[in-house]
């Protein structure tokens, strides 16, 4: 079950203001291990933004654990344009919370084998199933512009690309959710 | 096993030139029976061409079957703007035959709940993942253009959309590989 | 000349807090006049949630203007799956600004003349060029999933979602700029 | 006017067979001179399959001659994750000949500033416009997937799958219009 983290402020006796600290939920499939080396610099630029992150492989994510997250971002290698089907299920099976979700931060990102192989497209289609939710998403002038993607191992670009992201998103949750 | 049909041609004595009739694959998975209706109408259009036509739920396909045909037509319901984990599955697993599939004719066709409810970025989905594989896909000018949409049952003009597409990917099937 | 608009807020005599009412944007470009209506029914959600809100033909926005909102949302007409080409003129040019739109809220709405006609791919394409300037755009659980689509003339399902679609826009834009 | 290439074949004293060469035009915008270059490398491919090309700048093509074409390939620059305005302008009005382009072979290419900067997004938009016209695509499954891309200049990759495409796209012209 998911309990929700709470800071006790206590900046004066009379007041006893409660806080809590956003938390996101970062959740990839990986098969060679470059989505999820990904989803963890994904985190480390989060982490600087003072947001509880939690980075999970997608067979350790139960669709109940979803509505506990102030901001979800889902990563999946590119297979045929889209994501795997580990990552599709999840969304698919996520129609139990459908409209539970509505105002979340949401953020996707891939890894594939070629430039032109469909990494993009598959960043797309997460965000398209998360603007289905009613999540809210953004995009970025510099680096990757829909979501990281890193085509094999991330590189320094891919790598750079990742922490901005994280930090990006994590903002936006802190100012919606904050 | 799949067994490649023939037809022995008898115009005259001294020829004995043998054709092979075209074979299409209509793979749908459905779960409220809306997709399983618009495969079997984009069939009984296809048949109308003098084609082999075999209509199956992605359940009983295995990935070995896909290079049996000259054609092949996904249909999968629109969960959260894409196809079915279950139809995304097969795809994934196609790669085993990657390369194999170059050159077939490839289609795609979907149902879901609303307008405006990802049936189009549902049918692109699915024909990226054809074109990935090298296959040739046909929009057309009329009915729905990148290939049938319904949006709940099938209705009349969904029904009109899904024979004509039957027929003109049947076609297509024909003049590439009859 | 854009001028921000201010309101002196005098909640006490030490205080002089200047706040600033958000802007919102709505730029289309309409020949059937469908567009247009979706474009006021859009204004008319957005009005309700107290921001300025200017609803102008593409062909009245200079590039320069779209610096000076907070929130734009872009609608089109379908043609052949995407904006029309006075919409892709704007944001084409739109790159004289690129990095200084980031942060703003951004939107998207089409009119097509018929179901499976393109019109999400249409609203698709507008928010990827929102998120290349790294805008921020929010889907909606309930209603058109990524922006308001409509058939022919907007119905009162379509109004329905226009009206609704400004009210969220609106308010989004008034948690990360109010 | 389009003059219909004619050839006389001479087989044998009574026939008088006329067989048409299939055309194909390969139209760009480019302002860096990336697109045109990709567009000349596919022109290279495409001849190796004896059809007729005809490679051309946007701002020459009328509406018109696109009827005369077997075969229709169009580049452009991935600006803001979509075709270039001149590109779409073309494109949106070609709906003077809509019905008549059915059947014709399709392709796209694109050339962006980096990688993730919606390049895949641009081919698939240009292809949606053509399947609209219910144009025959053909995607790969070597090489840029969907059509090809190149990330600047394009390079000995992007040469090589420029070719490979021309080679493909003229292929399937000749089966279908030869």
């Amino acid at each position: 079950m998911y309990v929700e983290s709470l800071i006790r402020t206590t900046n004066n006796a009379h007041s006893s203001e409660v806080m809590t600290v956003p938390k996101i939920l970062i959740v990839y499939y990986s098969r060679s291990g470059n989505t999820k080396k990904m989803a963890y610099l994904i985190q480390k630029g989060a982490m600087d933004e003072d947001v509880e992150v939690d980075t999970k492989d997608v067979k350790d994510v139960k669709v109940d654990d979803l509505k506990g997250y102030d901001g979800i971002i889902v990563g999946s290698p590119t297979y045929y344009g889209g994501p795997a089907a580990q990552i599709k299920d999840l969304l698919d099976r996520s129609i139990k919370h459908h409209g539970k979700l509505q105002d979340k931060v949401g953020g996707a990102f891939s890894s594939s084998a070629n430039v032109g192989g469909g990494n993009e497209t598959t960043v797309m289609a997460i965000l398209q199933a998360l603007l289905i939710h009613g999540m809210v998403v953004c995009g970025d002038s510099s680096g990757d512009h829909y979501g990281p993607v890193s085509i094999e191992e991330p590189d320094q670009r891919a790598e750079r690309n990742c922490i901005r992201y994280g930090k990006r998103v994590a903002k936006l949750v802190k100012q919606l959710h904050g």
